[in-house]
């Protein structure tokens, strides 16, 4: 169960590729934040935009405990995959992309493309209390199944492979 | 928004209540982790125990990520809800049990309820590199659906109402 290499002949790995394709087809998710009292890192589910650069985009409620979270310190994670918290979830690929989340300045910059992915989401995308978050992903954790996994290094991530 | 009151009338209200039975409910969930260089929240999935009195435990392999963190650290929160990762999963019950989770020092304290609520276990729960894990709950963070939600103590967490 040692881990998988990244890299392999020509450029990226299977594995490399594998986890960049879960990343662009991930729609929804588990952030994980940190408490400010405690410390402790706290999940929370939801959807989730991701970006052509291996960066995903988050909206959040003002109102909402994850957002408190990254207002006070901005490392964050982001766990992607198609059957988390299902009952064979230990068989199936899933990645933990890695790093910090910050507010985006300008909303109009991910307005459009949230929508497309996440239509219902015209029903308080305009609310002064929702912004969107950008995680940039510094590395990411890739598990493709038992004895399959690897860290994998940001200029790994992008949607298309990397000249 | 604003959180729900965990105390109702005559003790546990119905959001202690759902939460309880949605914990006794687990099977599988989501660990947070802090890693240990850099301090970031690592969100993994795991097979799930849930306990009585509102603890959790999850059998976890030396090999694995989130056990080299827990060891280094043990804050974590556990993430439990029958849709995580869902289409649907914004509008579904959640719980994010928050807390610290250590290894338990005697195995056999677990191991027949673990086998019972995972019976593929059975396959590695002996091997030596497999330890239990117990997540002392300390407060749990649930969230029934939109604007339903609240912190909940840990003597509200009980599976049964306290007298």
């Amino acid at each position: 169960m040692t881990d998988t290499k990244p890299h392999g002949e020509g450029g990226r790995s299977a594995l490399a590729r594998e986890a960049s394709e879960l990343l662009q087809d991930s729609r929804h998710g588990v952030l994980c934040t940190l408490l400010p009292e405690g410390g402790e890192p706290f999940g929370s589910v939801v959807d989730v935009l991701p970006l052509p650069d291996g960066d995903a985009v988050v909206l959040l409620s003002r109102l909402a405990e994850h957002r408190s979270n990254l207002d006070a310190d901005p490392r964050a994670s982001l766990l992607l995959g198609p059957a988390i918290g299902a009952e064979d979830v230990l068989t199936q690929p899933r990645v933990t992309l890695v790093g910090r989340a910050n507010r985006v300045e300008d909303r109009a910059e991910h307005r459009d493309a949230y929508l497309e992915a996440h239509p219902g989401a015209s029903a308080f995308i305009d609310f002064d209390d929702f912004e969107f978050y950008r995680l940039r992903a510094e590395r990411m954790r890739y598990i493709a199944g038992f004895g399959r996994m690897g860290w994998i290094p940001r200029d790994l991530l992008t949607a298309t492979d990397p000249e």
